[in-house]
Order: structure tokens, then sequence, then C-alpha cells
């Protein structure tokens, strides 16, 4: 359905390369309803291939999913207030149902925390209700004002949320923990996209956590791009809802809990860690066709027999668990079928000609290197899953290398100043542990403390904004 | 997290009896927001269970999954101005974002026809486009005033509907057909739920449809449930939204489509057609937990043994795919357990006490009949195989021999209305296809017309209303 390939370069305009690449791919696409979009087959695929995988490894921790109510009444929302005060100004209310306005305004959720906190109290009675640890998937809303960007920005969008409720801090400590561990596994085996993990500031936090950890990846314009965080929530909202609960002596205690949750945002980023001038390239685990078969025909020679050999070879891979697809149309050339599976980012091309068929080989041909080899038509199946085995690998290895070269130290604030400037990336610097001198370089430069490392780093430095003695090293950037 | 059991009797206050079993079990909730519902754990993994089902039918035959807005303009919903007004009463309306009024009010999509049918038009070039068969799940919002019955009718509820478009009728008519087909083995081959399918009537049709196919079960109470519509939608939609091709010969041609979609109704038909007065009875093959262990401790005996060989078991049968839960806390009696993995509706319950160690055997209690069986342990897996797929069928049999029950032949008017007085169910008469004979029974008796029976049977007294020749069979019956 593309009318023609992506136009510009991606280190020349990315932002428009990302645009293009998008929507001419058939990856996704606006919708008739200003800042919202439609996840098209292609990127559904994968949205439906990572829950796949998140949910076969919260299944086997003991999670359950449900679905919560998508409204939430305005009462209910404001009950948190710290939590409430962050989302006010992008929340869609309905007032109207049917012809009738409705006594209280609705809130379409930003978030579920406080609709299934309010039910949580109810069903929480002793201990032997605990843990609770529930999973959705659904759709959230936030009112954006600024221009729509396709996954990164939009007025709804796909994610799944997480809810626990435990006994103790130890308990959800462990759980914020686990969590997090399975997100990196997700991004890093499957997307193919390193993150740096740790804690985000006291600034940073969700509203109403007691802490916050996070990971975050870095794009190829030098901007960082949160992948998913998972809040230990303390007591704060249990003391709010008023979660308790009888322990084994019969004394009331107040529950523990935590909320996790990573978004399609991640589609994003997997377009703009991966893709390359001629498109999408989509890592193999996760991409809905891996293997694209091209007839090449030619005049003078059988048609017939090439077709049976390709039709033949389909039902091989397919039948080896590799999802595979023969172009075999009529109307199309087989250059311009290159160019289409390329642009849609298929890791893996089959070309079958007259000469292959003499030989008795096929040739293989690499969505990330572009690279050509002649395969014995026996070793095919071999060959195909050596291959996407070294894509997946090499796209994380390459993206794993841009983020390692895209870390920089620096001791003062002008080198800071610098790097951002000029480069971008991960800036790691020596920092006070103030607030205020983390707001002053937000004010002043655009970039915030992505996290602080889990593994404490040595301070190389005074703070590098007030120079005082340091605390801590910190990961800044400015982000998405 | 019940307290008790069910206190009323299926048979003496229906209604009661299942609002009870449905959160007595934890099945579902009523939610902090009026209208809505909590689709909790269990429920929620029925669905799951039938998303994967129906998922792996449609994409077997080339249907893929997408994801489209949540929010519709007005504008484009009033578009198909017949499909509107039916939905028009019951829109709820997104008025205010932040703290701005909107420009144009949006709808929360009540189903999806409208915003689809815009972005098709633009997708659509040539019969190369073609056919798109697209599917989505999502929940849709329909403003109900009625009480809230949980799972029946709520504000918002879950489901699937999938869109196609075809180059010709006959495809289209063939689409409607094979997924009507799917959705029979769904109902039955998994929720062992019978239905009669067939055509409706122009009154009942889906607005703006062709013709509108549908598969009907029938409730205790004598009313019948829809299961799910499949719609050969014409080119009504595609002349509003201007769905055009060109064809092979660059002939500008007007496409056809379907519509079709099934919701967690099917889950309500499910609680109401095989629950009893112990709560529910879910069939195998899409119960959460199949099988329950639960060990019956004896003074003087070593538990530890007991504990060992329930382990042990639980293990086995895992690792043959059977869910199975083991019940081994402390602070309930056996006798405790019992009630509440029976109001939970687990098909299969295991007891190992001290005497069955010593045999070497273990107990298998069925939860449709509650026939006990002594099993010798090495025999656990085959028995426990061999009973889930006994309550299978049975269920379904037991379902099927109701619903033929509950069908009965009339001649006149004066029958058809003492039938529906005194025994309710499907009714099946002559009819002269005029509409005002079927407004006027509606009118009367609150009946319906719920569907021309696929093979047409051959009529047997003059119309039940006006007298008048006969045309057709017709089943008629209450719904819900």
């Amino acid at each position: 359905m593309s009318d023609t390939g992506v136009t510009v370069k991606k280190n020349e305009d990315f932002s428009e390369w990302y645009t293009q690449v998008v929507l001419k791919s058939g990856f996704a696409d606006y919708a008739p309803v200003k800042g919202c979009m439609i996840f098209r087959e292609n990127s559904y695929s994968i949205w439906e291939k990572i829950q796949e995988l998140f949910n076969q490894k919260i299944k086997a921790t003991g999670h359950r999913n449900v679905y919560f109510p998508l409204f939430i009444p305005e009462s209910l929302l404001k009950k948190e207030s710290e939590h409430f005060e962050g989302f006010m100004p992008e929340v869609a209310w309905v007032t109207q149902g049917g012809d009738s306005q409705l006594e209280e305004k609705l809130a379409i959720r930003p978030t579920s925390e406080t609709v299934m906190y309010a039910t949580f109290a109810k069903w929480i009675r002793s201990w032997r209700d605990l843990p609770i640890k529930l999973n959705q998937w659904c759709s959230v809303v936030r009112w954006e004002t600024k221009a729509t960007k396709l996954f990164l920005r939009t007025r709804e969008f796909l994610w799944q949320e997480g809810h626990t409720v435990h006994a103790t801090k130890q308990e959800a400590d462990r759980e914020a923990k686990e969590i997090l561990d399975a997100y990196k596994d997700v991004m890093e085996t499957y997307l193919a996209i390193p993150v740096l993990v740790g804690t985000k500031t006291e600034l940073e936090k969700f509203a109403g956590a007691l802490y916050t950890l996070t990971l975050e990846a870095m794009m190829p314009d030098g901007k960082a791009l949160q992948m998913g965080t998972s809040h230990q929530l303390g007591q704060n909202f249990s003391r709010v809802f008023n979660i308790k609960f009888l322990d084994e002596n019969e004394k009331e205690r107040q529950a523990w809990q935590t909320s996790w949750g990573f978004s399609t945002r991640v589609i994003g980023a997997l377009i703009m860690v991966h893709g390359d001038d001629k498109g999408l390239v989509l890592p193999p685990k996760v991409a809905p066709t891996q293997v694209v078969i091209v007839p090449i025909p030619y005049k003078g020679v059988d048609a017939d027999l090439i077709a049976a050999k390709t039709r033949e070879l389909l039902e091989k891979l397919q039948k080896n668990g590799i999802s595979t697809v023969l172009d075999d149309r009529a109307e199309y050339t087989p250059g311009w079928k290159f160019n289409e599976w390329e642009l849609k980012g298929v890791p893996v091309r089959i070309e079958i000609g007259p000469r292959d068929m003499k030989q008795k080989q096929i040739v293989l041909v690499r969505r990330d290197t572009s690279q050509k080899s002649a395969v014995k038509e026996e070793q095919t199946v071999d060959a195909v899953v050596k291959a996407l085995e070294e894509i997946q690998n090499k796209l994380f290895d390459k993206a794993k290398r841009f983020l390692e070269d895209n870390v920089t130290t620096v001791k003062t604030y002008d080198e800071f100043k610098n790097t951002l400037r000029n480069k971008g990336g991960f800036i790691k610097a020596s920092w006070c542990s103030k607030t205020e001198c983390e707001e002053k370089i937000k004010e002043e430069t655009g970039a915030t403390i992505r996290l602080i490392p889990f593994e404490k780093e040595k301070t190389f430095a005074r703070c590098l904004y007030c120079g005082q003695e340091p605390k801590e090293v910190v990961y800044f950037a400015r982000s998405y």
C-alpha cells in the first residue's frame, strides 16, 4: 500500500524519516480523530507478541490479568491529591450520556490506581487475601496538547498496568524489582533494545510512590526514552484508600503496594533504534513476518517450476515455525517487491530465479546488512534459522555499542552543556542530591536525571551545578 | 474471599441466584462507577481463553488484529444516519479535555464502523488492496439506563469486532457465513452452549446491514440470549464512506463489506446455562482451574506424607497440561474448601486422605454430578483427562437437551401467548413475513423473532398473527 519509499535519510531529518517510515510501511496511521492513531496489522502484531511474552513471565510468578472500567468518577480520582494533580491537566472528561448531562463527570482513565485501590480495600480483609497481583492490558487517555508523534505522543495509547498489594515492605520491594527484570528481558532479548536501569530521583519519581525504578534507552537523536517504570508505592495509596488487613495475630496493618507499566511507546523506540534509510528493520523475534520469498521469473524459463519450488519452500519454512510469506503477485516486479519488504522491515528475503533453480540453491538476503549469500536448497531452513539468530544478536549488539558510545562523563557544568549541545546522549555526572540543582539544570538545559544507577558509582567531581560535596553519580539526558 | 455460599436456589429466584453466584464466587464485581463492572481474574481468564481460540481461527483464515481509536468525532458518527440513529441515545460524550471545552464533542465508540470505514476509504485504491480482513478486541460503551446486570447489561463491555472489505458480494456472503461457523464452534465446542443459527428479520437486523446472521442460545428462565451476530453490510456503508476500488480493468467499483462481533455477554450465558445451586459450573475447556487437590489431614496420621503426595500429584497433572491448584491452606477445613471450589466451578476435585494413602488411591469428585470415585493412584492422570472430557460433553448434552425441550411449535396466537406465559423458550410458528405482524406481536407480548432458520422449514399453519398466507417458519422468544 506504500506508493514510494522513504525520501529522507535517517541522519539528515530524523523526525521526517520517522514519520515517513511509519506511514509508508503501513505500520500505523493517523486516525480521523485529532491526536489519536491507528495501530495497523504489523505494529499491533508486535504488541500482541509483547503481550504474549510478558503474560508468560507474569503468570509464571503468580500474576493474573483482569479488566477494570474505563471510567473513573471525578471524586474518586481526586482522592489522592498528589497523584491527581499530575494528571489533572491531561484528563478527558465524559459529561454527557445520551442526551443527559451526568451528575458527576467521569474521567477516562489516565491510569487505574484510584479505581483499583478503592476496590482492593473492599476485597481485602486479612493476610489470607494477600498478596494481590493483578495486571491489565488496556488503552489509557492523556489529553496531550502538543503535536502528535505516532507511538510516542498520542492522546490514547495502549499499555499494561500492574497493581499489587503485599503484607510487607520487603515483598513490595522484591516485586518492584522482579518486574523491572522482566521488563529488561522483554526490551533487550526480544526488542533488541539495550537499556540502563536504575532509580528515579525524588523529583522524577511517580507522584505518590516511595520510589520508582526505570529502564532508559537511547535514541539515535541523542534523546533518552523511558521504556517502562516500576513503582514501589509504599503505604501512600493504601492510607488514602484505606487498604488494611488483619495479620496472623488479628492485628490490623496497613498494606504495601506496587504499580508498574510500559506502553506502545516501546514500539516507537523499536522503529527509531533499528530502522535505516530503506525503512523499518524488525528484530526477528518480534517480526510478524520473518521471511519473504520472492520468485524471480525470467523469459524462456518455465515459471511453473519456480512457482512450485517457492511454494514447497514456503511450506517447509512454515512447518519449522518460521513466519514466512510468499510474494508471488504477478503484477509487480521483483525490484518493486524488494523495496516494499525492505520498507516493512522483514528480516530475511529469499530469492529464487532460473539460475538458482539450475544450481539447486536459493539466495538469502539479510535486511540488516543487505548481505547476500547463495545457500544450497536443502540447507535453507538451517541457514534461515541461523540468519534470524544472527540478525537478532547483531541488532542488539549494534544498539548496545551505540548506547555505550553515547554515555559521556563530565566534571563541570560547561562540559555538560557542551556535550548536550554537540552530542546529546546520556551524561554521567556527580551530583549533590539536592532537588534545587536538579531543577535548575532542567530549567536551563532541558535535561533531566534519567536515573541513579543500581550499582552506585564512585563520585569523581564536585556537584556539576553547585560545586558542593557530591553524593552520587547520576545519568542525565534530554528525553522523549 | 466469599464469606458464605449461595443462599437461593437457581429455580426459585433465578435473578438473585445469578448475582450471588457471580459476586460470591469472586468471578466479577461492581465497579466504583455506576453501571460498570470489574472482570476479575477468573472471568477475565475465560475471556483470554476465548480470545486465544477465536484468534487462532480468524488468523488461520487471513484476518489480522488491529487497534482503532476509542474516540469518534460527532460529525463522523453522524455520517451514516441509519446506523447512527440506533446508537444515539446510548452514546457517552467527551466534551472536555483538561480544562478546555472541546470544539467538537467526541463519542466513546459504541462500535467502530464509522471510524474504520472512513479510514478504509483512504487505504483502498485498487483490487490489489482487497480483501481487507481486520478484527479488534476492545471495550465499547453504551450508556444503558436500565439497572446493571453483570456481564449482560453494563455501560462498558468487552468484545471483538471484525470488519472486512471485499470486491464482490459473493465473497462478503462467504465471509459472513464463515465467521458465523467460527462463532458456533467457540460457543458449542468450548463454552458448551448449544445455539440455533439463522438470519434476522428486516426489523431485527443491524441498522445498515443487507442481512444479519445470528446465534441464539436459550437461558434457564426461558429467555433467548444472542451470542453473536455477523452482518453482510452490502454496499450501504461503502457508499456513505466512499469505499471504491479500481478493478483489473481499471473500472471503478463499489466495495462490499461485513462486520461481526460477540461480547463478554457470552460469559453471562455460560454462568446461567451451566451453574447450579452450589455456584458456577465451568466447562473444562475454558475453566481457568480444571482440578483442585484438597489434602484431608487426620489426627495421628503423618500429615507430611499426605503433603508430599499431593505435591507430587500437582506436578504430575501440571506436567500433563492440566491446570491444577493444590489447596493446602492450613487455616481452612476440607469441607470449607470443598464449598469454595464448588462455588468457583472447578470441574474436578481430588481428595487424598489417610485411607487413600494406605490404599494407594485418590478420590475424584466431579463438579457437575457430584459423583465420587476412587481411582488407583497411578491412573490419576488418565482418570482426570477422561473426567474432564466427560464433563465437557455432559454439560453440552444437558444444555442441548434443555434447548430442544424448549422449542415449542404453535399454530395460533393463543397457543403462542400461552406458551410464552407458561413456559417461555423458543416458539416456532408460521409467519406471513410482514413487519406489521412482527411489530404487533412484539408490542403485545414482548417476544421478537430471534431468527429465520437457515434450513427453511415447511410452513404448517396460517400466519400466527394475521391469519394470512404464511411465508416462512420462524423462531420467536423473549430475550435478554
